[in-house]
């Protein structure tokens, strides 16, 4: 339940604000060389307190590898990874301690275990997302290997959408931008709802380059489901697209179908799967999320008494979760690629004869 | 690769043109009554050929239940249902056999494979969603007993958007559409597309009643991102959202947080489900549809020697697959909550104690 | 819970006296030929009614393919093969209906859930073991592809043991004895069981030559502990041993470790397999089986309404299970390798590069 | 693959003379209340460096529980644990680097992976069994919940036989020897190989009391299955048997099955488990352990230049490993049982009833 990925897999642990979070990854082949800078490069990509724009909350976020590596290389046992937090034990939780705080896991969790670590959200927190993210920096590694690249940006907040997309503008964006020209507007609605104690939702586009053709195991773990499962796994996500996606709906077959030729397809209206499977095109997915449900405005709502009450949140948020949610989302695309590479090395019978060097 | 769920797992097989479909059925508690009129009924809501606007082609689905069930209930054994197919030698195929139908799965099954059975699509057809649909009834039977009921609607076709939703109306409706305010708009498009040789997409929303407060297993088995897999695992399906999803994107915090009262939620923006969770209200969501890429204009594509050729399909399609994929997506999402039913049964400890009759 | 193995995975379905059983086959790689009449000539093996000494109950055991091969050859997609049970209907159960037979699941599946097919013992009948043949068929006909062959043999029958193992014989053997030498006298104590109305127990010794180094994968697939379930879940099994076994706690160190030298290992007390993982030796398992529980002389036991009873069963039954539990021992032996070879390929990020034909 | 169950799930890491091992147990109820000097305790059973007959090798073995408990209490979410090895940077590991030790997993690490962590066995050491040990008390702590208890003990040392089972004396005995009477001549035998420079073999006897009926999951996650798989992939565990086992097999049907009276069975040659599902009788399996490969004697082995060699190990290593695997076989026989109750839960549909509270 806390694990994905068959052979790639992944399983994660720790709360907001206990001891430790932290993952365990199992399935890497042996003799991958685990650049443990990289890793910890991607996780302060994900890093809250960089801006005044995303969470004043600082933390450290130092990630230690415990196993699975020996003299830098991955020796195909599993490598697991702690982030260990910092003062977990400071905070005073008595405001939040009882209150059920509207779109947030507290009263789901609740009800469900009958029991909830309140401090920050617990497990539901989007701190586990750390974990994620150094997962996806292994998986990452792996498709470097086969020239795979993962990259994504912002493309919408609240209602100012990118007219286009520069992933490499996108590195340098203060927001994760994907579009310069509207970079300012969408920095504008951030600062706008922050300053009136509220949050804004947006929009992410990510994308695989040089993916092979051939990845993704129908007919119940096609790279579309399992992208589709993976993005919307992530905290405050709420609509998941492939490709044209929800456009593609208001297209005719003539317009939509990509037309084959020699030198590829025409166009990319499928997001470079067909059937479930990778077609060599670029893989492109788009992913929407909510505006923080942490809000200071004066919400109504229960506490574990069942009483009806009135609160305004206090502490520091981002006002909009999907600008430090873009290294996830490459994360959580990478793993799924990852994994839908290892498990196709098996789709041909030609394949195990030439890992086993048998002739014939 | 070709199974679903953890508790309630099923497994499908079968090509379009084979011998048989079908599937089995994994984790069904005994004792419960399986009605196989229901079941078939389910199937018949599939079925092909029953209107003007769908596929022409005439296929009986009759069910046919092998083993799992004895005296009419399930004994907790694997329930292994078939549906033959009829004269499936008879066709000839020889127009579509060594070519790349655009949209389709041939391309990327022919790489990944070397192999492919091209007979009207062999696995990769929307044939293969019938053994969904007999699976996802036995999931309907379970909910049923816990009160939960599953409904679907057509809710777009093109740009045509219902403005309301009458989920009882669907059941009557020819294209099973949710608004009957746009139905004529909506069939209209349909015919127009089947009239031009063209095809068109379309929308579904699905919803679920009466779900209990407790249903998803964080972090990487929450309902949300299941029912996303899930979802899009479906033939076409090219984006999933969750309650407003797209839409929530643009909203403030404040506007989007469902506030929480002693007579349960004031809005439903999350569509039913909080941290991966289901929080007793109306679990939500939808589904868009790419236009059928079954035309009959002349396209643009390579045979499987690698050479550009330009064609036209022949043969018996729907214009769009939207209609038909409806009793589908009550079908995915019941699976997802009868599987995610059984999982919680073991949430709490109390849960244990009950079952194995402990008292203390 | 009717699913057995990761890359390659079957899925058994049927009673003993339902309409059918069979299986779906997932993960087979495509380009692999399906030689249907091997597969029928691996399940005559375990047909009953061969000889007088075992069941005289004549089955037919037709197996038909419904799905996963075209022209002959494996798609990718998954088998899925049927065994028709004929005259299921026919028969009259009425002295067994009531009752829990001893040493038989009727007790155990009455309890667990409450209800239970009782013609002929339902799923728990040894009848489901056909479909662990069929699929094993398949499992051999992909380690044929890498050289690998699997063989078995009655090792001893009550407590006459073999001194010498011939695997060819025990292809000839009426008893599929593996010592030519105690053949005779083994027959004489099933012979003289079956006299006495009573039955015996056996054990069944099972080899894979030619395995690649590097099969199995720790911790928890291991070879031995995955051929361990494997063979422990077969019908009867009270007891598995991996090369020497139950001798080797006998043993020191000096005389049990296989010293190792540039030809090979200089003995096999491990049985081929250190670490979990296969070593390059002959992979040697034994698996003890407890005497058939179908016997005729008076027994005591219960009946659903609680009330003890005295009864003696009717019916034809094999005096003794091991006899034709070969070559189901070989089919889970095979199972679990070729699973094992399938894994395995994602071992090495090497062979990743090798598939996906990246040079550096 | 480094993970083991389906409901009680746990996944280890680490390596011997890494920074640290550990385990995340996923699926545990929340509302257990988790005592962590009673992981502690078990812990110690199982540590090193207790007595002149166990290794003299000091490891302090204190866990750590970094997530997953709340004020004493599970919360529902993944409980890791993590030991962190002390010193592992120390030692010398020249004498044993380039070479396969015989007996050990060094050889097929080493072509599986074309890596090897070679400081004390790395991943394949029985130093990972503290995580499964670790797991193991979780388990215990569940089954509490419902009554049942765990138990195992030394039933034989090299030839030397257990005659009685006292499983309250092995708690106390320092070989945990189950029988008085030949505990002494079981430690000479371990004094007599560790003065020779070489090791001895031995087997455990582990029961489980009180389990409910209809524990197991037909067909292929039985509970003599599972635990077969559990036990073998214990580190030199060689063979297993549930109930009388190998005996069984030189039985008559009419000795062997449990006759079945209205106050249990009247004999447990079953070991409690029919057709893979729990009687309700006491569970009973035995495993057999090879001797410890480290020995001091000279050895012939490959290097990994292929060079044949001669050596001598060094270092501190148990002269019997059974002894200190007593508790690490109630672990693995206490994490299949707490799986399978967990499991068990939705065999009924009354069950999914009355957790969801439903009338009818």
């Amino acid at each position: 339940m806390n694990s994905f990925g068959l052979r790639f897999r992944f399983t994660t642990f720790g709360e907001s604000h206990g001891k430790a979070i932290g993952c365990i990854v199992d399935g890497i082949p042996a003799g991958l060389k685990i650049d443990e800078s990289f890793i910890q490069s991607e996780l302060n990509r994900r890093k809250p307190g960089q801006s005044d724009i995303t969470t004043a909350r600082k933390e450290d976020d130092k990630v230690e590898i415990l196993s699975g590596v020996f003299e830098g290389v991955s020796t195909g046992t599993p490598i697991a990874m702690v982030i260990f937090n910092k003062d977990q034990k400071s905070k005073d939780y008595s405001n939040i301690k009882d209150i059920f705080r509207p779109g947030h896991a507290d009263f789901t969790y609740w009800h469900k275990y009958g029991i909830r670590d309140y401090r920050g959200g617990g497990r539901s927190s989007a701190r586990e997302t750390a974990a994620r993210v150094a997962a996806g920096a292994i998986a990452k590694l792996i498709l470097k290997e086969i020239g795979v690249e993962v990259v994504a940006g912002v493309s919408q907040i609240e209602n100012i959408e990118a007219k286009s997309f520069d992933f490499e503008y996108a590195k340098k964006s203060l927001i994760n931008a994907l579009d310069k020209e509207v970079e300012q507007s969408q920095i504008e609605k951030v600062k706008e709802a922050k300053s009136s104690h509220d949050s804004v939702g947006g929009a992410i586009v990510v994308k695989a380059k040089n993916v092979p053709i051939g990845l993704g195991e129908p007919l119940y773990y096609k790279l579309d489901a399992k992208l589709a499962e993976a993005l919307m796994s992530i905290n405050a996500a709420k609509a998941v697209e492939i490709g044209d996606g929800v456009e593609a709906c208001k297209l005719k077959g003539s317009q939509n179908n990509d037309q084959i030729t020699k030198d590829g397809f025409l166009s990319n209206h499928s997001g470079g799967i067909l059937g479930g499977i990778s077609n060599g095109d670029e893989v492109v997915a788009k992913v929407w999320f909510k505006p923080t449900p942490s809000i200071y405005k004066e919400q109504t709502s229960l506490n574990i008494y069942n009483q009806e009450i009135k609160y305004k949140l206090k502490g520091r948020h981002d006002p909009c979760v999907a600008i430090r949610a873009v290294v996830v989302c490459e994360a959580m695309m990478a793993i799924v690629l990852a994994d839908m590479a290892l498990l196709n090395m098996s789709s041909k019978i030609e394949y195990l004869k030439k890992i086993y060097k048998v002739n014939n």
